[in-house]
């Protein structure tokens, strides 16, 4: 569901012609539908009503400052991997008890800055890790809420890479250790350990390795609390999967009529950190196609985005719908194009093998679903600068960042003096 | 062969402890051994020297304006494959007369400003580039030079995202297609079509792949030349493989031994475009061990580098060597690690199952052959700042990259007011 949508053949996005912002912004550009995305949040809201959770949004998946300031407002908490995605937190304004803190590799600084800011949990993944929190604790004289990131050893049926539940990976702490450490929590003396997390992975489309990864850590709660400790609540992540091409995935409302019943039991707190859920479809990438080439076996639609623009279909092998910004009234007939970019590696493309309707020099292509991991994960590679991206609200819309310059792209550096 | 090297149990970049400079420009950082990257133009010069090649050093593997201008003040010309890197090279003072441009994707603003700057070649990679570089030159009362880019239809034996000579792939124009190009020349008014070139792909290994190429294209300008053509220039492009693990890569002698002969009885002015054979093992990224963790089944090392520092490892499965920056002098126990970063996906890793010798938290690693497609590809991911760049002149070493800062992040970002 957007509201990325057709009138005639025309594309807007909300109430505003897809066209008219390419014109303003050049392309690339990404495109952030505001009602997408605040109805995307409200849906999980609403569906986990009865428990009042606190939502918090998965700046991972786009840490653009206008779309999580939108979220914000709307209500939403933040779910931070960062020390930078604090800074970008604390610069919206965001409230840091509603701010929950993931990653495996926290450094010292990045753990003092969140301390000093009062955020509400560190989801914290080792042992080690535990230790370098405790003992900033002590030199700030400072307390810190502490959720321990169990990995339940459920497989959650996704990509390899972004996986995250299973023995193999570098995340969550083994159920026998979570337990050790509830035992030996009075060592930790600056810290509340009151929360178990559980994430599993990325675009998960069924509830099954939830509700495992639920069932899971529930049986691990009850046997905490039967030793007298005290977990007010339960993280169980994100990783609810989007609609890409043809995936079926459960609506936020069949999640949580599978997941709500076990946590109402257990009578915790829940905390949600959903991210491509409510990103992934509120933004489309524009390209402009540049050349459109035949070789001796393919047709290529060669577009003025590329593999730095959206890493995805390289990294993941994953699949984008394309449509035309604006759609032909006469019927083209439909051809089979490779859609790549001008970076000079076979690695660069967009789509293999799609059949789209014949396309023009000049005209803009809309890649859809890439509101989240587009920008967020883009880059200069090939000197490339990174694209603008624009959010459109009602009737307007507004370029919430500027596109790079060239100047951009050599901003720090400096020529020793013996080179010149 | 680089000067990356231990004294006693200090690793050295040429005269300068790696160490000193990560305690003083932090980590992660990049650092380059200007000595090693001098080498190794100097390599290739020396081997190809009875041809008097134009070395073109391939900026997309590594733009950092330090580098180039130490490789340009050495003679090296440059091959850029997009505005960005023309911006830059022009920065550094190259002289446009050895700057070659490549890429299938040239916009119009890029190529009015190759046009301007009065580079050597368009490298031209289909029929609809080469009417748009026409069209500019009319436009603008110029001519420029081209090069046709020759697809040889020859398996380069690389990873499939860097194979560029196969019809597959969107690189470069068939030989029926040149030699119709050929013989319609004279509809291009404002171009001089007086170079082949041919670019097979990346990190190939061997001779053999090279030699059927330059084959191919000895072939083609002889027929072209028999119908009244003149070929003045033949660019073979890069594709140098290096030594990342235990590859056993052919030297810059052997590959110009099995080359040259082809090239001189062709009789044209050879052009080389060497990009990781110079730059990949100059370069090295150093990265603090934050975290020592035990899974169940595995020791990770996590480190404060990632995936969005290094792309290579997650995207294309790359072996780099990795190794302690100070070698242990008691012998301890070697163990199989993961070696990851701190960023929340499964495929942020720099290695797999890697053997080193036992790690503590806070000591340095160095993360080998990281000078070409290392900074190059990086990006924010998680809202991280980019790695400051550093390097090692004789005796002394220079900040070439600031450290990004949080500030940095967030540039050219705004907030609409309607979110306030």
């Amino acid at each position: 569901m957007h509201y990325f949508r057709y009138r005639g053949n025309v594309l807007y996005c909300d109430s505003v012609r897809v066209k008219d912002i390419a014109e303003k912004a050049g392309t690339p550009v990404y495109i952030y539908s505001h009602r997408t995305l605040i109805e995307h949040y409200r849906k999980i809201k609403n569906a986990f009503a009865s428990l009042r959770p606190l939502i918090c949004f998965s700046m991972k998946s786009n840490s653009s400052l206008a779309l999580c300031r939108a979220l914000v407002k709307a209500g939403s908490g933040l779910d931070i991997v960062s020390g930078g995605e604090l800074f970008k937190a604390l610069k919206i304004g965001a409230d840091p008890g509603k701010i929950v803190y993931a990653s495996v590799g926290k450094t010292p600084d990045e753990i003092s800055r969140a301390i000093k800011a009062g955020i509400l949990f560190f989801n914290v993944e080792s042992i080690p890790e535990l230790c370098a929190i405790e003992k900033m604790c002590g030199r700030l004289k400072k307390r810190a809420k502490i959720s321990l990131r169990v990995n339940p050893e459920v497989d959650a049926h996704t990509h390899h890479y972004i996986t995250t539940g299973t023995q193999e990976n570098k995340f969550g702490i083994d159920i026998d250790t979570v337990t050790k450490i509830f035992r030996q929590k009075d060592c930790y003396r600056h810290l509340d350990i009151v929360c178990l997390h559980v994430h599993i992975g990325s675009q998960i489309t069924e509830s099954g390795p939830f509700v495992k990864a639920v069932r899971k850590v529930s049986s691990l709660i009850r046997l905490l609390r039967s030793e007298g400790h005290k977990i007010d609540y339960l993280n169980i992540g994100g990783g609810m999967g989007i609609v890409y091409r043809k995936e079926r995935p459960q609506t936020a409302a069949d999640f949580a009529k599978a997941v709500a019943p076990l946590i109402k039991k257990l009578g915790v707190k829940l905390i949600l950190e959903p991210g491509r859920f409510i990103s992934g479809n509120s933004g489309i990438l524009v390209a402009k196609v540049l050349y459109v080439k035949k070789s001796k076996s393919k047709n290529f639609i060669i577009t003025d985005a590329a593999m730095n623009d959206l890493a995805r279909p390289s990294l993941y092998g994953a699949y984008h719908e394309i449509v035309p910004v604006h759609r032909s009234s006469s019927s083209r007939a439909r051809m089979k194009y490779d859609v790549v970019g001008p970076i000079c590696e076979s690695g660069d493309f967009l789509a293999k093998g799609r059949r789209l309707a014949a396309v023009k020099e000049g005209e803009l292509l809309a890649v859809m679903g890439a509101g989240a991991y587009g920008f967020a994960m883009s880059s200069n590679y090939n000197a490339r600068p990174r694209s603008a991206e624009v959010m459109a609200i009602g009737r307007n819309f507004y370029v919430t960042r500027k596109r790079e310059t060239y100047a951009d792209l050599v901003r720090g550096e400096r020529i020793p003096g013996v080179l010149k």
